[in-house]
Protein backbone atom coordinates (compact mmCIF):
# COMPACT_ATOMS: atom_id res chain seq x y z
CA UNK A 1 0.00 0.00 0.00
CA UNK A 2 1.24 3.46 -0.72
CA UNK A 3 2.45 5.27 1.88
CA UNK A 4 3.32 9.31 1.37
CA UNK A 5 4.69 9.92 4.54
CA UNK A 6 6.62 6.57 4.99
CA UNK A 7 8.02 6.95 1.58
CA UNK A 8 9.09 10.71 2.13
CA UNK A 9 10.89 9.38 5.25
CA UNK A 10 13.14 6.78 3.62
CA UNK A 11 13.65 9.12 0.88
CA UNK A 12 14.81 11.69 3.71
CA UNK A 13 17.38 9.12 5.07
CA UNK A 14 18.74 8.35 1.83
CA UNK A 15 19.37 12.08 0.80
CA UNK A 16 21.15 12.45 4.31
CA UNK A 17 23.48 9.76 3.42
CA UNK A 18 23.89 9.99 0.14
CA UNK A 19 25.14 13.44 1.75
CA UNK A 20 27.26 11.51 3.49
CA UNK A 21 26.06 12.21 7.02
CA UNK A 22 25.45 9.40 9.31
CA UNK A 23 22.10 8.52 10.19
CA UNK A 24 21.24 5.33 12.41
CA UNK A 25 18.24 3.14 11.54
CA UNK A 26 16.40 4.20 14.66
CA UNK A 27 16.94 8.09 13.56
CA UNK A 28 15.58 7.22 10.19
CA UNK A 29 12.49 5.51 11.86
CA UNK A 30 11.65 9.43 13.81
CA UNK A 31 12.07 11.58 11.03
CA UNK A 32 9.32 13.55 10.92
CA UNK A 33 7.63 14.38 7.96
CA UNK A 34 5.56 17.07 7.90
CA UNK A 35 2.90 18.69 5.65
CA UNK A 36 2.35 21.61 8.14
CA UNK A 37 -1.25 20.51 7.78
CA UNK A 38 -1.81 22.13 4.10
CA UNK A 39 -2.17 18.92 2.36
CA UNK A 40 0.55 18.95 -0.19
CA UNK A 41 3.76 17.88 1.05
CA UNK A 42 6.20 18.19 -1.80
CA UNK A 43 4.99 21.40 -1.98
CA UNK A 44 4.87 22.38 0.99
CA UNK A 45 6.24 20.46 3.72
CA UNK A 46 9.51 19.30 5.18
CA UNK A 47 11.73 16.22 6.99
CA UNK A 48 13.07 16.77 9.59
CA UNK A 49 14.89 14.86 11.69
CA UNK A 50 16.03 16.04 15.30
CA UNK A 51 19.72 15.39 16.49
CA UNK A 52 19.31 17.14 19.70
CA UNK A 53 17.26 19.38 21.89
CA UNK A 54 18.01 21.04 25.27
CA UNK A 55 17.23 23.54 27.40
CA UNK A 56 19.67 25.18 25.89
CA UNK A 57 20.72 23.62 22.05
CA UNK A 58 18.99 21.98 19.19
CA UNK A 59 20.27 20.59 16.22
CA UNK A 60 18.30 19.49 13.52
CA UNK A 61 18.59 17.93 9.70
CA UNK A 62 16.33 19.19 7.13
CA UNK A 63 15.69 17.46 3.67
CA UNK A 64 13.98 19.17 1.25
CA UNK A 65 12.57 17.61 -2.12
CA UNK A 66 13.39 19.23 -5.28
CA UNK A 67 11.03 23.28 -5.15
CA UNK A 68 9.75 22.01 -1.71
CA UNK A 69 9.14 25.52 0.54
CA UNK A 70 9.33 25.51 4.42
CA UNK A 71 6.48 27.74 4.90
CA UNK A 72 7.23 31.02 6.52
CA UNK A 73 6.77 31.48 9.97
CA UNK A 74 8.83 33.19 12.97
CA UNK A 75 9.92 32.01 16.24
CA UNK A 76 7.97 34.22 18.91
CA UNK A 77 9.56 35.69 21.99
CA UNK A 78 8.00 34.09 25.21
CA UNK A 79 8.75 34.74 28.95
CA UNK A 80 11.57 32.08 29.67
CA UNK A 81 12.74 32.57 25.73
CA UNK A 82 13.81 35.57 24.18
CA UNK A 83 13.22 33.41 20.80
CA UNK A 84 14.73 31.01 18.65
CA UNK A 85 18.04 31.85 17.43
CA UNK A 86 18.57 29.45 14.23
CA UNK A 87 21.70 29.51 11.78
CA UNK A 88 21.17 26.79 8.97
CA UNK A 89 24.29 25.49 6.93
CA UNK A 90 23.45 23.60 3.69
CA UNK A 91 25.28 20.38 3.34
CA UNK A 92 24.12 19.14 -0.36
CA UNK A 93 21.80 21.13 -2.97
CA UNK A 94 21.01 24.52 -2.65
CA UNK A 95 18.55 26.67 -0.57
CA UNK A 96 16.78 29.66 -1.08
CA UNK A 97 16.35 31.55 2.30
CA UNK A 98 13.54 34.42 2.50
CA UNK A 99 13.97 37.57 5.02
CA UNK A 100 12.34 40.91 5.44
CA UNK A 101 14.08 43.62 2.94
CA UNK A 102 14.41 44.31 -0.68
CA UNK A 103 12.10 42.19 -2.93
CA UNK A 104 15.16 40.42 -4.76
CA UNK A 105 13.51 37.20 -5.52
CA UNK A 106 15.38 35.51 -8.71
CA UNK A 107 15.49 32.04 -8.35
CA UNK A 108 12.72 30.53 -6.12
CA UNK A 109 9.25 31.14 -6.32
CA UNK A 110 6.47 31.57 -4.37
CA UNK A 111 4.13 28.46 -4.05
CA UNK A 112 1.12 28.76 -6.50
CA UNK A 113 -2.22 30.60 -4.96
CA UNK A 114 -0.08 30.80 -1.71
CA UNK A 115 1.05 34.04 -2.00
CA UNK A 116 -0.73 35.90 0.95
CA UNK A 117 1.03 33.49 3.01
CA UNK A 118 4.60 34.79 1.64
CA UNK A 119 5.21 38.19 2.94
CA UNK A 120 8.99 38.01 2.97
CA UNK A 121 10.71 38.29 -0.22
CA UNK A 122 14.42 39.81 0.26
CA UNK A 123 16.71 36.20 -1.22
CA UNK A 124 19.95 34.64 -0.01
CA UNK A 125 21.07 31.68 -1.73
CA UNK A 126 22.70 29.10 0.30
CA UNK A 127 25.30 26.82 -1.42
CA UNK A 128 26.99 23.72 0.68
CA UNK A 129 28.95 25.18 3.13
CA UNK A 130 27.08 28.63 3.41
CA UNK A 131 25.57 29.27 7.15
CA UNK A 132 23.08 31.62 7.51
CA UNK A 133 22.08 32.94 11.22
CA UNK A 134 18.18 33.62 11.17
CA UNK A 135 17.98 36.28 14.60
CA UNK A 136 14.79 35.68 17.07
CA UNK A 137 11.81 36.83 15.57
CA UNK A 138 12.95 37.33 12.07
CA UNK A 139 9.84 36.15 9.80
CA UNK A 140 11.34 33.41 7.18
CA UNK A 141 10.64 30.89 4.70
CA UNK A 142 12.81 28.28 2.80
CA UNK A 143 12.81 26.66 -0.29
CA UNK A 144 15.05 23.81 -2.14
CA UNK A 145 16.50 24.41 -5.54
CA UNK A 146 15.95 21.69 -8.17
CA UNK A 147 18.31 19.13 -6.72
CA UNK A 148 16.51 19.07 -3.43
CA UNK A 149 18.56 20.03 -0.14
CA UNK A 150 20.15 18.92 3.09
CA UNK A 151 20.84 21.35 5.33
CA UNK A 152 21.15 21.77 9.33
CA UNK A 153 19.87 23.86 11.84
CA UNK A 154 22.05 24.48 14.90
CA UNK A 155 19.86 26.63 17.58
CA UNK A 156 18.51 27.64 20.69
CA UNK A 157 16.44 25.54 22.49
CA UNK A 158 13.22 24.16 19.88
CA UNK A 159 10.04 24.81 21.63
CA UNK A 160 7.69 24.19 17.88
CA UNK A 161 4.91 25.63 20.07
CA UNK A 162 6.59 28.80 19.56
CA UNK A 163 6.21 29.00 16.09
CA UNK A 164 4.18 30.92 14.20
CA UNK A 165 2.82 30.91 10.55
CA UNK A 166 1.83 33.08 8.07
CA UNK A 167 -1.01 30.60 7.12
CA UNK A 168 -2.45 29.95 9.86
CA UNK A 169 -3.42 26.18 8.66
CA UNK A 170 -0.41 25.20 9.37
CA UNK A 171 -1.42 25.73 13.27
CA UNK A 172 -0.86 21.91 14.26
CA UNK A 173 1.65 20.83 11.67
CA UNK A 174 4.43 22.66 12.95
CA UNK A 175 5.31 20.60 16.29
CA UNK A 176 8.06 18.13 16.53
CA UNK A 177 8.27 18.59 19.82
CA UNK A 178 5.54 19.79 22.56
CA UNK A 179 7.64 20.82 25.60
CA UNK A 180 6.41 23.72 26.30
CA UNK B 1 60.02 21.76 4.89
CA UNK B 2 58.51 19.71 7.61
CA UNK B 3 55.42 21.84 9.04
CA UNK B 4 53.72 19.46 11.99
CA UNK B 5 50.86 21.75 12.13
CA UNK B 6 50.25 22.01 8.22
CA UNK B 7 50.43 18.40 7.91
CA UNK B 8 47.89 18.07 10.81
CA UNK B 9 45.63 20.74 9.43
CA UNK B 10 45.60 19.06 5.83
CA UNK B 11 45.32 15.39 7.54
CA UNK B 12 42.22 16.58 9.58
CA UNK B 13 40.18 17.67 6.32
CA UNK B 14 40.77 14.81 5.05
CA UNK B 15 39.42 13.00 7.60
CA UNK B 16 36.11 15.39 7.71
CA UNK B 17 35.63 15.22 4.24
CA UNK B 18 36.21 11.26 3.92
CA UNK B 19 33.57 11.30 7.25
CA UNK B 20 31.25 13.06 4.39
CA UNK B 21 31.13 16.22 5.74
CA UNK B 22 31.41 19.23 3.50
CA UNK B 23 34.26 21.42 4.47
CA UNK B 24 35.31 24.02 2.14
CA UNK B 25 38.52 25.47 1.29
CA UNK B 26 38.05 28.24 3.14
CA UNK B 27 37.26 26.31 6.64
CA UNK B 28 40.51 23.84 5.51
CA UNK B 29 42.85 27.08 6.15
CA UNK B 30 41.38 27.76 9.70
CA UNK B 31 41.50 24.35 11.38
CA UNK B 32 42.94 25.11 14.51
CA UNK B 33 46.01 22.84 15.61
CA UNK B 34 46.17 23.29 19.08
CA UNK B 35 48.89 21.04 21.14
CA UNK B 36 47.56 22.68 24.51
CA UNK B 37 50.93 24.48 24.49
CA UNK B 38 52.09 20.78 25.88
CA UNK B 39 54.53 20.07 23.38
CA UNK B 40 53.13 16.52 21.70
CA UNK B 41 50.76 17.32 19.55
CA UNK B 42 50.00 13.46 18.49
CA UNK B 43 49.44 12.48 22.36
CA UNK B 44 47.64 15.42 23.41
CA UNK B 45 46.35 18.13 21.11
CA UNK B 46 43.05 18.43 18.73
CA UNK B 47 42.37 19.53 15.29
CA UNK B 48 38.76 21.78 15.42
CA UNK B 49 37.14 23.40 13.04
CA UNK B 50 35.09 26.04 14.28
CA UNK B 51 31.32 25.88 11.98
CA UNK B 52 29.49 28.84 14.11
CA UNK B 53 29.63 30.64 17.24
CA UNK B 54 27.35 33.05 18.15
CA UNK B 55 26.09 34.82 21.66
CA UNK B 56 23.87 31.81 22.49
CA UNK B 57 25.27 28.47 20.21
CA UNK B 58 28.40 27.04 19.13
CA UNK B 59 29.04 24.50 16.45
CA UNK B 60 32.45 22.60 16.14
CA UNK B 61 34.01 19.12 14.29
CA UNK B 62 37.08 18.12 15.94
CA UNK B 63 39.21 15.40 14.26
CA UNK B 64 41.56 13.59 16.86
CA UNK B 65 44.48 10.93 15.27
CA UNK B 66 44.78 7.71 16.75
CA UNK B 67 44.54 7.56 20.79
CA UNK B 68 44.76 11.32 20.65
CA UNK B 69 43.59 12.79 23.67
CA UNK B 70 41.89 15.82 24.64
CA UNK B 71 42.93 17.03 27.87
CA UNK B 72 41.19 17.23 31.14
CA UNK B 73 38.90 20.53 31.39
CA UNK B 74 35.48 22.00 32.27
CA UNK B 75 33.58 24.46 31.20
CA UNK B 76 33.39 27.27 34.48
CA UNK B 77 30.73 29.40 34.94
CA UNK B 78 31.24 33.40 34.79
CA UNK B 79 28.54 36.71 35.37
CA UNK B 80 27.07 36.10 32.18
CA UNK B 81 27.23 32.40 31.01
CA UNK B 82 25.90 29.58 33.27
CA UNK B 83 29.10 27.88 31.95
CA UNK B 84 29.27 26.12 28.74
CA UNK B 85 26.71 22.85 27.91
CA UNK B 86 28.51 20.18 25.27
CA UNK B 87 27.04 17.88 23.49
CA UNK B 88 28.95 15.46 21.07
CA UNK B 89 28.01 13.15 18.20
CA UNK B 90 30.08 11.35 16.58
CA UNK B 91 30.62 11.34 12.82
CA UNK B 92 33.26 8.58 12.43
CA UNK B 93 35.50 6.12 14.66
CA UNK B 94 35.27 5.62 18.06
CA UNK B 95 35.63 8.53 21.47
CA UNK B 96 36.21 7.65 24.67
CA UNK B 97 34.76 10.25 26.94
CA UNK B 98 35.41 10.72 30.92
CA UNK B 99 34.07 12.07 33.05
CA UNK B 100 33.45 12.03 37.05
CA UNK B 101 31.88 8.64 38.40
CA UNK B 102 33.26 5.12 38.88
CA UNK B 103 36.69 4.16 37.39
CA UNK B 104 35.81 1.58 35.01
CA UNK B 105 38.01 2.73 31.98
CA UNK B 106 38.48 -0.76 30.05
CA UNK B 107 39.37 0.79 26.46
CA UNK B 108 41.19 4.09 26.65
CA UNK B 109 44.59 5.15 28.11
CA UNK B 110 45.92 7.90 30.60
CA UNK B 111 48.69 9.77 28.61
CA UNK B 112 51.90 8.51 29.75
CA UNK B 113 53.97 10.60 32.71
CA UNK B 114 50.55 12.55 32.65
CA UNK B 115 48.44 10.79 35.26
CA UNK B 116 48.41 13.82 38.00
CA UNK B 117 46.52 15.77 35.19
CA UNK B 118 43.67 13.70 34.53
CA UNK B 119 41.26 12.71 37.51
CA UNK B 120 38.24 11.26 36.39
CA UNK B 121 38.29 7.97 34.58
CA UNK B 122 34.42 6.94 34.43
CA UNK B 123 34.30 6.24 30.59
CA UNK B 124 32.09 6.48 28.18
CA UNK B 125 32.20 4.84 24.75
CA UNK B 126 30.72 6.94 21.71
CA UNK B 127 30.20 4.87 18.02
CA UNK B 128 29.19 7.06 15.07
CA UNK B 129 25.57 8.61 15.79
CA UNK B 130 26.19 8.06 19.36
CA UNK B 131 25.38 11.59 21.25
CA UNK B 132 26.28 12.52 24.88
CA UNK B 133 25.79 15.79 26.53
CA UNK B 134 27.82 17.23 29.43
CA UNK B 135 26.22 19.95 31.57
CA UNK B 136 28.31 23.24 32.71
CA UNK B 137 30.94 22.41 35.40
CA UNK B 138 31.86 18.81 34.23
CA UNK B 139 35.46 18.20 34.35
CA UNK B 140 35.74 15.78 31.16
CA UNK B 141 38.30 14.77 28.89
CA UNK B 142 38.48 12.55 25.10
CA UNK B 143 40.53 10.44 23.66
CA UNK B 144 40.14 8.57 20.33
CA UNK B 145 40.01 4.90 19.26
CA UNK B 146 42.94 3.36 16.82
CA UNK B 147 41.16 4.58 14.13
CA UNK B 148 40.96 8.28 14.84
CA UNK B 149 37.72 9.50 14.94
CA UNK B 150 35.64 12.71 13.62
CA UNK B 151 33.00 14.36 15.97
CA UNK B 152 30.83 17.20 16.25
CA UNK B 153 30.61 19.34 18.95
CA UNK B 154 27.01 21.40 19.81
CA UNK B 155 27.15 23.89 22.79
CA UNK B 156 26.18 27.23 23.99
CA UNK B 157 28.50 29.87 23.49
CA UNK B 158 31.99 28.63 23.03
CA UNK B 159 34.18 31.22 25.15
CA UNK B 160 37.55 29.57 25.34
CA UNK B 161 39.09 32.00 28.26
CA UNK B 162 36.35 29.95 30.63
CA UNK B 163 37.90 26.71 29.82
CA UNK B 164 39.78 25.40 32.78
CA UNK B 165 42.32 22.40 32.24
CA UNK B 166 43.44 20.56 34.92
CA UNK B 167 46.89 20.37 33.70
CA UNK B 168 47.78 24.31 34.40
CA UNK B 169 50.48 24.39 31.64
CA UNK B 170 48.01 24.37 29.01
CA UNK B 171 46.21 27.77 30.23
CA UNK B 172 47.24 29.51 26.86
CA UNK B 173 46.93 26.61 24.27
CA UNK B 174 43.15 26.37 24.99
CA UNK B 175 41.89 29.52 23.03
CA UNK B 176 40.31 29.22 19.92
CA UNK B 177 38.48 32.16 20.25
CA UNK B 178 39.08 35.07 22.63
CA UNK B 179 35.77 36.75 22.73
CA UNK B 180 35.29 37.08 26.08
Amino acid sequence: MFDEYSEARQEAAIMFRSTGIYVTGEEEERITVTDFELGDLRKEGAQILEWLNTSRVAVRLIALFPFQTLPEHFHRETKTDPGKEESLRVAAGTVYVYVPGEDNMTYGSIPRFQEEHYTVRHEIVLNPGDTYTLAPGIVHWFQAGGDGAVMYTFSSAARDGNNVFTNPATVKGCRINDLD
